[in-house]
C-alpha cells in the first residue's frame, strides 16, 4: 500500500534556480493529494510525470504567494485539458474569493465542479475521509492564518490466518466479524478474539505537513507520533532573530518539534534562498533529532515502513 | 543604441515542457520593459540573467492566465529583494483589482510604489514616453478586452558634420538649432538647413506586440511600418475554424497582417501546445510574407537595423 510524498518545491518566498516554491504530492494508496501550489507547480508536476488529472484534492496552507500562486494556472490547465471530475479545494476562507476573482476577470467558467472547503481557525479538524484515509487540518503559528495537514491511514480489515480458519472451523459471518476486529462468541460460550485468528494489524501510518510556522509547542499534540513530519526550516540558528520576527523556524527548532511530537522521521524544507548549501540545516537538526533528512525536489519519500 | 526583444515565453494557454506562457523583455536604449507575464516569468528572467530590478514598466495585454499569472509573484519578489523604485503597471482596468486582492489577502504591503495605468478601450493611446521612446497601446480583437503595444523611437538630435561646422563657421546656438532639426537664418538672409550641415537622420525603429488576437483588418493601421511585429499564431490553417471560434490567428493570417501593415519582419509566437513542431508555422507564413521568423525562448531579436 503506497504512502509517500513527492517534493515539487521546497524553497521559501521566491523561486530560484535551485528551488521551487512550496508544493508536494502525497500519494496514499494510489490517490494523489496536492499540498500547496506555489508558482510553477504545474510545470513541476509535468517534469515528475505526475498526471494532473489524477489529483482530486488540493490543500493550501496559507495565502502567501509562494504557497498558492500556481493554483489558478493549475485549475485553468485542468479545465483546458477537458477535466470533468470535481476538485476539492481546502484552504483559508479567503481562498474562495481569490479563485473567484481570477476566474471572473479572465471570463473563465470551469467545465468541472470546484468544491471549496473553508478551514476553521483555532482547532484541529477532520476535513476529508474515505475508506482508508483521514485528513486533518490544524493551525500553525504564522504571520497570517495558516494550517498544517495530517494524513492518517484508517484501520484496515485484518488478515485471517488460514491455519486458524481451519482450526476453529470459522463460518463466513465469523470471518467478517474477526477481520473487522470484533471477537466472536460461540453457542458453547467460548470466545475467539481477532488476536487468536488473525495476523497482527499493520501499523497505521501518518504524514504531517507543517509549513509555514514559528516554533510553537502546542503543535506537537496535533502531529504526535506521525511517521514522517515535513517541517519548515526557513532559517539557520544564526538567523534565529529573523525567524522569530517572521514567524518562521530554524532547523534546530524543527528538530526540537520532531522530538517533542515523537515522530518517526523529520524532513526539513522551505529553505531560504540566502543559503548556498543546505548542509548546515541537517547539521543543526541532528543534535536535536537524529532521524532528520533534507527535502529534495523531484524525490519521493516513503511515509513510515513500506507495507 | 540597443533595441531588441528577448522572448521568455511563446507558448499558448498552458506551460509545457517546450514552451512557457507569454512574456518578453523589450530593451530600448538599455531600458527594460516587460510585456506580459505568464506563470514562471520570474524564473525565466533569472535563467536569461536579466536583472529584474532593472524593469520599471510592465505591460499586460489581457487577463487570460497565460498572460498575467506570473505578475503577482514577480511583484512580490521585487518587494522581497528590497526594491524601492516604483513600478508602472499598464493593463486592463480590472488588473488593479486583481493585484490588490492578491496583496490584501496575503497581507503584503509593497515597499515600493506601484503606479497603475488603466488602458482605454477602442482607440490607440500614448501610454508612456521618455526622451527617446514612445509606447502606445491599441485594441486587439480577442474574447476579452485585449491590447497590443507599440514601442517607437523618438527623433534623436542630428549628428553634425564637422566639415560643415568649419565650412559655415557655425556658432554654438546655430549648432543646437540644426541638431534639433531646425534651419538657421543668418543676418545676411542666407539659410542653412539641417540637411546641409548634418548627417542624415538615423531611421526611427518600432516594435509591435500583438497577442492575443483574431485576424482583424483595422489592426494594420495601428502597427503600420513597424520594423518588427510579434503576432500571435496560435494555430495552423487546418485549425482555422478553431482559431476563428477562439479569437486567435493562424500563421497565414499573421503573415497576411504583416503584409497588410507593411512591417519589416514578422515574428510568429503563442504556439498551441497541440503541435509537436513549429516548422509548419513558418511554412504557412512565408507564402504571405517572406520575412517571417519563429519566436524562440531565450533568444534575443534585434528590432530593425542595429544602429
Amino acid at each position: 500500500m503506497i504512502f509517500d510524498v513527492t517534493i515539487l518545491g521546497c524553497g521559501a518566498a521566491t523561486p530560484t534556480s535551485r528551488f521551487n516554491p512550496s508544493a508536494q504530492v502525497v500519494n496514499v494508496h494510489d490517490k494523489l493529494f496536492l499540498v500547496d501550489c506555489g508558482e510553477g507547480t504545474q510545470v513541476q508536476l509535468r517534469r515528475q510525470k505526475i498526471k494532473i488529472q489524477r489529483i482530486n484534492h488540493i490543500f493550501i496552507s496559507h495565502l502567501h504567494g509562494d504557497h498558492y500562486l500556481g493554483l489558478i494556472g493549475l485549475l485553468s490547465t485542468m479545465h483546458l485539458l477537458g477535466r470533468t471530475a470535481g476538485i476539492h479545494l481546502y484552504g483559508p476562507p479567503e481562498l474562495k474569493e481569490l479563485v473567484e476573482v481570477n476566474l471572473r476577470l479572465s471570463d473563465t467558467w470551469l467545465v468541472y465542479p470546484l468544491e471549496f472547503h473553508a478551514l476553521v481557525p483555532g482547532s484541529k479538524q477532520l476535513i476529508h475521509e474515505d475508506r482508508t484515509l483521514e485528513v486533518h487540518a490544524f493551525p500553525l503559528r504564522h504571520r497570517i492564518a495558516t494550517w498544517g495537514y495530517l494524513f492518517r491511514e484508517k484501520p484496515r480489515p485484518l488478515n485471517m490466518l488460514t491455519s486458524e480458519v481451519a482450526h476453529y472451523r470459522l463460518h463466513p459471518e465469523e470471518i467478517i466479524s474477526l477481520k473487522a476486529g470484533h471477537p466472536v462468541e460461540r453457542p458453547d460460550g467460548s470466545v475467539i478474539t481477532p488476536e487468536m485468528a488473525c495476523a497482527p494489524p499493520q501499523p497505521l501510518r501518518a504524514y504531517a505537513y507543517c509549513s509555514d510556522t514559528a516554533y510553537w509547542e502546542p503543535l506537537a499534540e496535533f502531529i504526535r507520533g506521525a511517521d514522517l513530519l515535513y517541517h519548515e526550516s526557513t532559517f539557520l540558528e544564526k538567523e534565529s532573530a529573523r525567524a522569530h520576527e517572521t514567524y518562521h523556524s530554524t532547523a534546530g527548532q524543527a528538530a526540537r518539534m520532531a522530538a517533542r511530537a515523537g515522530v518517526g522521521q523529520l524532513m526539513l524544507g522551505h529553505f531560504s534562498s540566502r543559503y548556498d548549501s543546505t548542509d548546515r540545516f541537517i547539521e543543526e537538526a541532528i543534535p536535536h533529532f537524529s532521524n532528520s533528512i533534507l527535502a529534495e525536489e523531484g524525490k519521493t519519500f516513503s511515509v513510515g515502513p513500506v507495507l
